[in-house]
């Protein structure tokens, strides 16, 4: 029956999320959640929506939600745009900013849903090797094109860009719309959001999946010159009037007002990570530098996708790409508690042993 | 800073929708929200879910709440396809199967999120004008086209179509694709959906905003053969992976299985819509038949837009829509509680003397 189909799906890759499984006794670091769970804040507002209300349709321009995220980083509300998860927001973007007559640039390897958004709305796209060290190098994005966009860090090889280096790259490239994604931004480097009062070409994109452990209830958003949110709004008014439902849109301010749990489990993960990353190279194995919540490790001589199956069969689920050729020799895996990163140490000395 | 959006944006007609308000002293009959709350249920599977799997992704593919879904309409879950609210739903049927090199047909007088969707996707479209007495008219579909789609009942004119006229279509027009909006059936019509195992190119929407009291929580979905919905899988999987977050999911499974608070609310909804009815005709208004939860009335000599105004001045909101010119003399009424459609009456009653 694929003859029903637009022309357009036929051309689709869709993305392939990490698996997820409610399995108790797996150890999950493949989607790079939260170990630790969400403040005691997001329960309370949670708790406080369960009645009638949710008969009514939630606010369409999520009002409360963005004063508070514009509170949060000392900008207007007419610099906020939300949407459901930063993947939606992600996508609005691609067709409200980057669909121009020259290329979309980002790395090769990054975030892999962008050449995904680039195929369903047609966005023209070239992709800018990574240095030799898996770093972004900003002056190989000095060329023509209709808008830039990577990970800062970059995902998935953890590897964050100093302020400057993005500074640089704005002052330079002012006649298309850089993107600088944040979705793992709490766990080491720097935002550049305070750019956005400096740049008009710039938007920021976060999200509550990682740092505030809410990837269950779908929550995301960009800041940007108010001419930017404009335009991702035009779109979303012209697709989903609706997208974040009254109890999401109220957990997400809880959530974003206690900076304190946020901090405080935020520096358990870096911890972890030190100690995780010391742990996997006694083992043997290569750690790339990492400002994220995950690692990217290889070792020398083992398979990564044979490596990763012997950790699935022990309970381990980590995540590894087949593409492209340059990490498929590395397994990503997410920083969780130090219990369940000794389980991983324990399971990996006994498969490399 | 116009200059940074994609050319799509400048061309776009956003959609507006009816005004949002939290204020407690307001009789709110403009959305066609539910008057009556939620089943019970859904209240309890929301705070069982209230805990710290909040830090894990929702289940991208929704496999539970398809299942639920399935059950609930004697179809397999490969049938089923889910999204934030039916407009969302609606959004990837536009991308996924009405983009044709021939226009798509919808009636003059429909949901205006229709030409809107068009609009973003840049597919062609026609509008077919509803007959003299606001009547979908089965054979002026008969005609070259990219997919057909009309909502059954019919919003704003809430009126119904019966079965054997939709399979009167179906039977003609079997070389695109049928989409029939039911999102207010289960206040008056009988649905399509058995039809779905005999058409395969008939898709049927639903939404649970509207009967199961759920406008708050964005959940809709689609009914069709697999192959129709997967097709809509690929565009979602390139657009987002988790449009539903874990409670959305699992209250509406819950909703979904109280088949016996649907029927008593839904019960008592066209009662008060029966009542409504002879109430406004008592005044001396026009008021069209309606299968839905809201009544389409003109004043013969008032003007719709000021009667609209008067009664926002006392506190009752209703919907008037200046375009098409044919509803102009309309405002649209939710039905509400008895004693909400009392206290329009009375409102109306003064404004009218």
């Amino acid at each position: 029956m694929s003859c029903f189909w637009s022309d357009i799906v036929h051309r689709l890759t869709p993305y392939f999320p990490g698996e997820q499984t409610e399995s108790a006794d797996v150890v999950k670091l493949n989607t790079n959640e939260n170990p630790y769970g969400p403040s005691p804040r997001v329960f309370d507002a949670l708790r406080a929506g369960i009645d009638d209300s949710l008969r009514l349709y939630p606010d369409p321009a999520s009002t409360r939600l963005r004063e508070a995220i514009a509170r949060r980083h000392d900008v207007t509300p007419t610099q906020v745009f939300v949407g459901n998860g930063s993947d939606e927001v992600l996508a609005h973007t691609f067709r409200a900013l980057l669909m121009q007559s020259a290329p979309v640039l980002f790395p090769d390897i990054t975030y892999s849903f962008y050449p995904v958004y680039c195929k369903l709305f047609g966005a023209k796209y070239k992709e800018i090797p990574l240095g030799e060290a898996f770093q972004i190098d900003v002056d190989a994005y000095f060329q023509d094109n209709g808008g830039i966009i990577f990970p800062n860090p970059n995902a998935p090889t953890g590897r964050g860009l100093a302020v400057s280096e993005i500074e640089r790259l704005l002052k330079s490239n002012t006649e298309s719309v850089v993107v600088i994604d944040e979705a793992y931004v709490d766990f080491g480097c720097q935002s550049v959001v305070p750019l956005v009062h400096v740049y008009p070409q710039l938007l920021v994109t976060h999200t509550l999946s990682k740092s505030h452990a809410l990837a269950g209830l779908r929550v995301g958003y960009a800041i940007g010159h108010p001419d930017l949110v404009a335009a991702l709004d035009r779109v979303k008014n012209s697709f989903n009037s609706y997208p974040l439902d009254r109890l999401a849109q109220s957990a997400a301010i809880a959530a974003i007002e206690d900076r304190e749990h946020l901090q405080a489990t935020c520096g358990k993960i870096v911890a972890s990570r030190t100690a995780l990353g010391t742990a996997l190279q006694d083992l043997g194995l290569e750690v790339l530098p990492s400002d994220a919540n995950f690692v990217l490790v290889r070792h020398p001589e083992r398979d990564a996708a044979e490596l990763s199956a012997r950790l699935r069969e022990r309970n381990v689920i980590v995540r590894h790409f087949r593409k492209p050729p340059r990490i498929a020799p590395f397994i990503r895996v997410t920083v969780g508690t130090d219990a369940q990163c000794e389980e991983l140490i324990a399971a990996l000395r006994k498969i490399l042993k």
